[in-house]
């Protein structure tokens, strides 16, 4: 499958929120409130400088999954971005977390970041910890029973962290 | 000295933002942006719930420091409370900052939260770090080369850590 990156526009919100809104509602991987509204999500998702929104999309434009990117630190912590990031489950497996993994780490070295620091990786998300140690990031620390997963009950949320 | 901690108000702002804007400027201890506009500053600091500010006064009211504390991540990491706060320079060494770090756990643990969590000690701030495990944090994990110290360079920013 073919999978492009590009900044995400007003238009494509529709199509995020198709996936976005069940992960949230699983209450499995996010630390957001699983009955977020629509117009939160949309504040929360879509960046505006020096924050930055892209979308994944295949070869006939459907969108895939998508990105959000952002300094994570103020002030002088401002070196260390971060990045949250949403892939369809109806097109998951196929690359498209990975693609955008690798755009949101390069756009972070060129714009002159020193690092990235994910806040909160739920330790039993492993595809995505597994992934992200695949693109260079460590686990720095694990906040302990710091998410509440709706089957597993306490389990541990991962700061990982890489230096660019 | 005999302290009290008492609800921070609007009216206690300009006794706030004299020791907050100078602390703020030094750029030694806060991932704030040095340049902080007061507007920006009051919005901050000031928080409504399920956010709390306080101010700790002396037997005369004269605001000697001041803490807000809050819910740290969202969602199904909002069992985790986070906090800062700013002690008056002038009335540094007697206590201020250790009564309004009790101040804040006792807060924490009647409010139902079950760790906290400090996103962002430089590690140079000696003093804090020492009063904060005195209080039972930890160092969670220190984000390398995480702080731009004005005249240090780049040191270790601490994610510090207790459960309630």
């Amino acid at each position: 499958m073919q999978i492009q990156i590009r900044e995400a526009t007003a238009a494509d919100w529709p199509a995020v929120w198709a996936f976005f809104r069940p992960i949230v509602a699983a209450g499995e991987t996010y630390t957001y409130p699983r009955d977020l509204d629509e117009a939160s999500a949309r504040e929360l998702w879509l960046l505006r400088p020096p924050g930055r929104t892209v979308v994944a999309v295949d070869g006939a434009g459907t969108v895939l999954g998508s990105a959000k990117m952002n300094p994570n630190h103020l002030g002088a912590a401002d070196h260390i971005a971060g990045a949250s990031f949403m892939v369809d489950p109806g097109h998951g497996g196929r690359g498209v977390g990975r693609a955008l993994g690798e755009h949101v780490l390069a756009w972070a070295r060129a714009e002159g970041y020193r690092a990235m620091q994910f806040n909160a990786v739920v330790e039993t998300n492993t595809g995505a910890v597994a992934l992200w140690r695949s693109l260079g990031f460590r686990i720095l620390a694990t906040l302990p029973e710091g998410f509440r997963h709706p089957t597993k009950g306490y389990v541990g949320l991962h700061i990982m962290f890489q230096e660019l």
